[in-house]
């Protein structure tokens, strides 16, 4: 069987996977903007490969020209799309039908693989396309805690959910010496044009810490007062910390005299070892100068890279997602995929607990807005040498 | 077997029978804050009977606590309520959960009923929960009308939904004399307090017509520039229209030339001897300034109603929501129904094409604020004799 | 020397009077939506003459045409208006400006009442024109009191400011038997159009007090937990008092233990004798339910009017403000002075400590939304008899 | 005379200098949030100095304690501040109150500094305080111009306002060759704690404009219907342009087919040779992109900087506004400076028309959300070489 087809058929199967746990209803809401109903998810990753893959084929029939209306992100050269505010409201099509289209879709694309159909082109959207639903993976389980964790019954999504085990050690730093480093992608596998190119950075020497902070090493920034007191925050911060009314990380309650975090396996007690997550780049900048460190720029951290563990949150660095030297946007709407976000957004990097195995980078760029918090984010500091 | 069983289990079937046609995730949605998801009228209606009736009984177990956060609905005495948008927030409980709510709430209402353990309250307790019920049979089909009436898919709520068949006559005027009339309910069966008590009144002569303003009437004023000209419109009406951009009722689309508009069997093209439907109070209002004459007072309409036809919409007046003389609110929670929403909204008379079957009188006084357009609203004139 | 001129000047230099204690920079400035500047009060009221009366004359040259973009109000039918909101963005005209601008005007009128030019029609515009300036007399002290309120320095308006010095007895209930009454204007002196038609009203009877109710009333009302206790409030009211935070009436602060309010004169302590002011409709109607009374009808209080003190406050009524029946707006601009308020409004009766003298009827309709308290409102309760 | 007194008292008298043309009422207003009145200009400055330098002594006497409540901006570590969108509703202090501030100010500073009570300290703090004044003058300049250019009058700040006579060649573009360079602020004289440490930057070829862009080129842009195609523009970018609107530069009117815009010397035919101004980040990056070039870096700009013409603009970067390696906040309220913004903001480079004589460096980093319009900014293009 052709590489490409097992793949996509084993990149299609562990999104379907990953929704087997929920209730129809589960698929269909849409709590906050950031999160995404379930079925959106299944629906506009089949879309991807319906529009840039097989639409380009003379003979293919869209399964529903209405669709192209509905699974749309924010591609603007592909048609007038759905507010994204408005994917919650959206009862129809129905799971069934969205099941019945991604068929549809495995179905042409199976075929076209298997009659060899393929060359060069195909290859690179193939692979944009595996990425992109591996993002989508990703988020479905950022997005399905979102929803059972905000829900008043909190019902777990997996009652025996796996969770990592490893614990975090005390973290030492490591020393990294000043010198002119290079960073961004290099090589033939895949990458997103964010990370390209290659190119020279002039770093200084710093420490950076082996392994990322903890919830126990949070908790004392929380019972320091660290929430109010303003000087360890910025100023748009502050604002958000009084606004949002934030005291604690997302999910997490403090019941009776003891904190609780809401889990894919359900409400647990506190578990101090852990990597804290699900903190918002202000928060997680507010603790770097609490403890008189800060955080890591991008370069820096892809330059320690080998030397620390990673790979259980994004860590949010100090450095505003933007194009490298010599960014080039891809032609058509695939040049929207990165290039148009380059404003307003902080970088992480490192990879997170859902994150699909083998789509974790030394190199990848993830990037969000500093308040967002429902993504599995953590914190990694670094001190001057 | 007990009238009153009789009765409960019709009502009851008739919710479910309303809901036959959706699909899953149609129950789930609620696209704007008038609207609620049909899952939850369903839950919504069975915790009132579980709150106001079963909860009294010493040996009843609520069905699962958490349903009163999650289906009561202003009753600030019961005990904290969802806010109110979140409701479409909401996967669980799911659909199957409410219906099997459904299932142990009837039945403990039926053997209760059955082992004769009522007497005077239940009586009063049952026509209140049983009404309540049939207010929510309206809504949920005003609400389902919503959700697939604002879906990019148009998806019919029955392709065969049977519309009522009778069109409008052109209208005649019907003179009121002038006098000291009564108006409000006296008699023995079931009113809302805000129906009470009957007084007196005195009206100056009036004509009323004797039909509703129809389509194609409403289609003239469309034609005149009616919503581009601002001294047909109350101040606060003419933002509206500007902010909202307000060119036609709710559910109109013109495509291609032609009126169509929105119907429980799909879309359609407009039949001009309808009533017009779908309309806000300040929509009203202009349209009745535009033809020099007036909406009736309920007071007007009240008295003129056993001389003309009504039924298939509900009329906006020209009165606001106020009190009755000697209006007193129930004690505790059911105090809460009427009264404290008196202010800030206007009167509506009649009934409507999907007002359940015995579910209106001459008394029965709805009421919302002005902008309110997804109910079946339609429009009489009245002139001065 | 005519009659007309010699009010038309007594009150043109009473809004001067008015300004007189002002700095400059009170003149320009609008905290709140509900307050225009003084400087535009000035400019409003001048340019409502020139617009209505002298601009009908072939040989009147406007001042500056720009000033009908600044200072007309919602006169949708004059042109264009500048957005409410932004009156306080204003710093040209100058004050000087307007200062000039009345000047000039004040001379064509009096030239032309002088030179005879004048008939019927003068004299319904002289009287609207010089009641329109009355009214914003009224708006002008209640604004600067606003203005210089929330000054944090609390500068008096006026230290030697002259509060009225009349207090409060124990009120008494007086007693209105049923019967047809009539209400409304009738006679040839001047009346607004919403006075209009005198008609007949059916009151059932009722007792009204023949005092306001006091501050130190409502400060045990306060105390009694009056603001935390929802079952007192419409649901708008209780969303009102909860998002505002609202405490104690507007202006008192509670300083040391001790009540205090802003007054003209500068900070004092609450005198518990007065009637209480500044109160929304949504605390007027918690205060009466907390009484166990009501508030009056609009019909209840103009036929008890002659039995009672009033004056000092203007009272919220529990009526919406609708027109009379036989109600016919003005044709042109000057109809749109009042119809096109007539929703989502509460009639208040009587007058107010800053009233212009001669400027209260007992047939008077002041209308406010029912969130309002920047005026000199109070409350008057009624029991059912 | 001490150096420092002179500087001192040729600042303060080129603050007063500016507000000479203005009426008292421009001294109070606030347009929107970003604009402060001019006097609140004046007192901060004042204000600033009192804190931060007369205080520090025993025998100095605070000129009025409430006045660090209101002219207090953004230092959270001196006190409860006024909400900035306030600061339009305070008509006192009145212009004459702080005139008569500034002037007890300069007095007790003078005598100080006469009486040689200072050293290494005072050197500092004054240093500060005359570099805070100069940015407050460039503010003023900016924020008159706000304040009368969107008067519906169109006053003119100063008929005779001397604008700056050069035009802008055909621009040429530099090559820079790639290598490890060195940037921020190194020596003696003052700078802002964000352009520290001076510190090493790797940088490849690149070619920058050694002119800024024109009035003339950025029409060709509007012309070529830049505004309305999604594709030049960053997602952000597009949604401010949609949502507000945005058609060409704040100041520009397109009136009876022919460019206008407003100048400090009143309204004026576009000159197409002046360098464009008044654009945001967003409109800078589109503009850009359009041009298939890209904005420089601050880094790019900075090594650049001696070999092109800069000074008229505040030229936008594509670097956003972060700390440099090694940044160190200074202690207790300056502390708040500078570091507490160094997020969601971009960095413009440069200076302006009416940044005050002698206060750039090449070092200087500005910085502002990407939304911003009311400075006088720029752009400068450059591509890779």
């Amino acid at each position: 069987m052709d590489r490409w087809l097992r793949t996509y058929q084993e990149v299609r199967e562990q999104s379907e996977h990953i929704c087997a746990p929920l209730a129809k209803e589960d698929y269909v809401v849409q709590p906050i903007v950031d999160v995404s109903p379930p079925k959106w998810h299944l629906g506009h990753t089949t879309w991807f490969y319906e529009t840039f893959l097989l639409s380009k084929r003379k003979d293919y029939r869209i399964f529903d020209p209405q669709y192209n209306y509905v699974f749309n992100s924010y591609y603007e050269s592909v048609g007038a799309r759905v507010i994204r505010t408005d994917r919650g409201n959206l009862s129809r099509p129905t799971v069934d039908d969205v099941y019945a289209y991604r068929r549809y879709v495995d179905e042409h694309v199976a075929q076209w693989i298997s009659a060899g159909g393929h060359g060069e082109e195909l290859d690179e959207i193939m692979a944009w396309g595996i990425n992109h639903e591996q993002q989508h993976q990703e988020l479905l389980l950022t997005d399905i805690k979102y929803i059972l964790g905000h829900n008043p019954l909190f019902p777990p999504y997996q009652p025996v959910y796996k969770l990592p085990a490893t614990t975090v050690c005390n973290a030492a730093y490591q020393c990294i010496p000043e010198g002119l480093y290079q960073i961004g992608y290099e090589g033939d596998g895949f990458c997103f044009d964010n990370e390209r190119d290659i190119h020279r950075i002039w770093l200084d020497s710093y420490e950076i810490a082996t392994q990322p902070v903890t919830n126990g090493e949070f908790l004392a920034f929380i019972r320091d007062g660290g929430y109010t007191d303003f000087r360890h925050w910025h100023a748009e911060g502050w604002e958000w910390v009084c606004k949002e009314q934030v005291r604690a990380p997302l999910y997490w309650y403090e019941i009776d005299g003891e904190w609780m975090y809401y889990t894919l396996a359900g409400m647990r007690k506190l578990d101090i070892d852990e990597p804290v997550c699900h903190i918002s780049f202000y928060e997680a900048s507010a603790y770097a100068a609490w403890k008189g460190c800060r955080l890591p720029t991008e370069a820096e951290w892809e330059v320690a890279a080998p030397q620390i563990e990673w790979g259980r949150r994004w860590e949010w660095t100090n450095s505003a997602y933007l194009p490298y030297p010599r960014f080039r946007k891809a032609e058509g709407a695939l040049g929207e995929y990165n290039g148009k976000f380059m404003v307003n957004q902080m970088v992480l990097r490192g990879a997170s607990d859902v994150t699909p195995t083998g789509h974790s980078r030394v190199t990848y760029r993830n990037f969000f807005p500093p308040s967002a918090r429902w993504q599995y984010t953590g914190i990694r500091l670094v001190r001057n040498a």
